[in-house]
């Protein structure tokens, strides 16, 4: 190696300039020089992962919780391939994830050797704003000075540079540019026209609905929209199921009517939809129901221009910062223009355990949502038990649920530990189906090593429901003689498996033990793991 | 559903058609009409996997023990990211895996929908001969039998098919074509003027040198190649240690020198190095070092002109099948041409058991070598410990060992049942590491369900040796200071996650219990689990 300051030197440099004080890296050889520069460095913390998956997924779950750019640190284009599915769900939410990529030196990477692909950066390409390879070792710094710029930048998103092994043994040459005049992470505000055009229609209404989007909640726009709210009287949504990422709405308030859809009776008769940092709207099958109350002006806001109207037709469409379009609105929409609040419908009824011998779904949703508080962050990744959850859980602020709709399986496994490391405070749960259990079970690893309180409660069914119910749906031989094969996955003892991952486990049946079990590992602040055993034919009805 | 056959019956019938009676599945919703098709043949089995990783390295698994195409059937882009690392391993392995992709609707695909990535198949591209998806149902069969055609056309390998979910549920339209009119797996004969070129320089050698490639074995030229080598009395290698994929020369033979390098005291001194059938060569590091001896001729053979002469010069190239081209040396090499036999180095010292408190990579292997008969498969997946492995164990036939050159952890744990699943009268043994384990536990799932005997053999030091290796090459601060960051991956009980798993377990530290754990779970025909417990010193050589 050489004497004197490497370019991985310099790529922490620049790292710690921006203010990232944490990697999470699942590493190989190709990673030695960065790994052996962190001894350098007692302020930056290495988080190591086992497998790719998680790393990404923990990288998105920081991300989220802090706002900041987070570092996932790959290893050749096959470290990349295991961590893709996850950082579909880091683009879906606008995490800025910077996933570094180590790659082989130049010379083997020309002869085709050892875990070398070339153009390895395209795999990343769907799921990234921008994706390069560093060419020269002095190059190195200013490449990830654009990476973070183009991460933090407004629409955010991840962001990939691939770095050879060779570059990053190189002696570090030239400055770490100045983080200050390169971070041009800024604000747009919307059109005032048009926001005066949406203030009309919205005064105008007699019964208009806001459907509270994640980037409402990203954008840090939801108290006012609460104020908004009020003065107008609206109904208000959190995204449909489908589109739902976070709460941006608290789930308590009087004039909060659930997750939206159009053919929802406080939704139907609207005559004014408004879409507030929604992404409107992910089908999930082709439904020949309109997506917006037919009749309904439609007004629709985003950062990003490519998703105002990418379904719905729009009679107003927003381009800005939810902050900025938000107070925008309140600035003039008069007091009490619109009519009283409708009769809530989404405050969920009251659970009371049965004395049965089989917990459903819904005895978790139930029993979860008398355990948590205001310092809960629930983060879901149980697919067919989704729906019952976003019914049932409250959601008093934007951190109460975290979720994805990107469909990637295993996602919260990871991402629990994620929000956990950047918010110590919170109390982080992660609810998980028993087939996403298997998509990262690695992350009990990562939970024991770092001691990560987080609650991990599997509801396990022991089935891919959600194919039964595409089984189901479909109508077929498997419906009339209910035989669902792909449905069953019995056989695994999840309890066990924390366990050798070191983690107390245990295994719950019965509905009236839940709320102790979870109270119990709660109350213990360390990684451990509750296993819910529910009816295998409890197939829900949100599909996979 | 349609009253009639659907396209995913025609499905069913181009599989079938051509001889396939497995389909291994991680399925989605997207899946239902395929699922549904398949009750109606009770002759086709359904492989139900918990993760893509797990599909795909099985069908590789299968694909290489028989020979013949396997399918695996995954669900949408994040399913197929997830299988990517294996496919990378089929790719190399040149086997014919027809990775058939279930997408959503076409709607569904336009409006951006849940689970879709326009171009889903450009994320395969680089791992198969040919993407792209079926645009129509009444295509859907025609496309399937060109996906097979070209999986199996030499140089065999991947193919991916994507299948949207609407036209599997449209009904059937049009014939099957006929796969005798569509399979052009034809063996190509080797340029005659070339071999006979080659031949004389064989005769002319003094000092040969024959380097078995996979693809020999590929190509059934195995005991071809031991009668050419007793004919010309050269010495003979298997490929070395980085392209190795499997045996095609028996290592107990007496002229059995190893795993080549340039650099074996059997190879420094030739004056003819014969590469048959081999990737040549697969670097890990920029070696400056030659990678044939210097002033040695150099003869290449392989099926696939792009791997002729891709690292190292070569004076004769041989484009064919490697059964032809060793046939054809065969009839021009007069018997006795060459030297007697060098003295055998390739034969392993026996092995007996220490008495000391923990067990090494090398202790693992000599006890395997105890053991193991004719009839096992060793499926290596064990990063540092692979170098031992091949030293030590005896490799009989092209079936003794079987790994992968991708270096894509986690494969083994898949391949494994694959191989089981095609060879019951096998005995299959998995050995991977610690590090590799936490890449694909799910495969446990598998082997319990389908009560498949794979002994798993896990060499657990607790650490990523391959990284804390390259921190001593780079020499810097880890080095200096005996602290390697990323090595440490301690804390998991593999036998207590695998009895999660429902399979018998048991931890083994003491060398001198190895023989015995491995003699009792093998001859128990069940899925097993040992875990040895190595020192996290025992850095090995071979890295990640």
């Amino acid at each position: 190696m050489t004497a004197g300051p490497t370019t991985a030197d310099a790529v922490l440099d620049v790292l710690q300039a921006w203010g990232v004080d944490r990697v999470f890296i699942c590493p190989g050889s190709t990673e030695a020089a960065f790994l052996d520069a962190t001894l350098r460095r007692p302020d930056l913390e290495v988080v190591l992962t086992t497998h790719e998956s998680v790393t990404v997924a923990m990288a998105d779950g920081h991300a989220r919780a802090t706002g900041r750019p987070a570092v996932a640190y790959l290893h050749t284009h096959l470290g990349l391939v295991n961590g893709l599915s996850h950082l579909d769900a880091a683009r879906m939410a606008r995490s800025p994830v910077i996933v570094l990529n180590g790659l082989k030196p130049a010379s083997v990477q020309s002869h085709g050797g050892f875990t070398t692909l070339p153009g390895t950066g395209e795999l990343a390409r769907p799921f990234v704003k921008r994706q390069w390879q560093s060419l020269t070792a002095e190059g190195v710094p200013e490449d990830l000075t654009e990476a973070l710029r183009l991460a933090t930048a407004e629409p955010t998103g991840p962001v990939w540079l691939g770095l050879a092994q060779d570059l990053m043994e190189a002696p570090a040459t030239g400055p770490v540019p100045d983080p200050a005049r390169h971070l041009v992470a800024a604000r747009v505000a919307p059109d005032p026209e048009r926001v005066s055009a949406a203030a009309r229609l919205l005064t105008a209404a007699q019964r208009p609905v806001l459907v509270a989007g994640a980037e409402v909640a990203r954008h840090g726009a939801h108290r006012d929209l609460v104020r908004l709210a009020e003065r107008t009287g609206a109904v208000v949504f959190n995204e449909d199921r489908r589109s739902f990422e976070r709460p941006a709405f608290p789930t308590g308030h009087p004039q909060y009517a659930g997750n939206y859809s159009a053919a929802h009776p406080a939704a139907a008769g609207a005559d004014l939809v408004m879409l507030l940092g929604c992404r409107s709207f992910i089908e999930f099958e082709p439904d020949p129901a309109p997506a917006t109350p037919p009749g309904a002006k439609v007004v629709h806001t985003h950062v990003d221009a490519a998703e105002i109207g990418r379904v719905a037709a729009v009679d107003v469409a927003i381009v800005g910062d939810e902050s900025l379009i938000v107070r925008g609105l309140l600035d003039r929409v008069p007091d009490g223009a619109g009519p009283g609040p409708e009769p809530a419908t989404g405050v969920p009824r009251p659970w009371a355990p049965g004395d049965g011998d089989h917990a459903t779904a819904a005895d978790v949703a139930g029993a979860l949502a008398e355990v948590i508080g205001a310092r809960t962050t629930v983060v879901e990744d149980a697919t067919t038990s989704a729906g019952v959850l976003l019914r049932t859980l409250p959601q008093p602020s934007p951190m109460s649920i975290l979720t994805t709709a990107s469909g990637s399986l295993g996602w919260g496994m990871g991402a629990a530990l994620g929000v956990q490391l950047a918010a110590p405070d919170r109390e982080v749960i992660a609810v998980v189906g028993d087939g996403v259990f298997q998509f990262g079970p690695q992350a009990l690893w990562v939970a024991r090593r770092y001691d990560l309180p987080v609650l991990f409660v599997v509801i396990n069914n022991r089935s891919y429901a959600a194919v039964a119910a595409a089984l189901r749906r479909y109508g077929g031989l498997a419906e009339r003689t209910r035989t669902y094969p792909g449905k069953d996955i019995a056989g695994v003892d999840i309890a066990a498996v924390a366990r050798g991952f070191g983690l107390p486990a245990r295994r719950v049946t019965r509905p009236a033990d839940l709320p102790g079990a979870l109270k119990e590992f709660l109350s213990r602040r360390e990684p451990a793991l509750i296993e819910v055993l529910t009816d295998p034919d409890d197939l829900g009805g949100a599909p996979r």
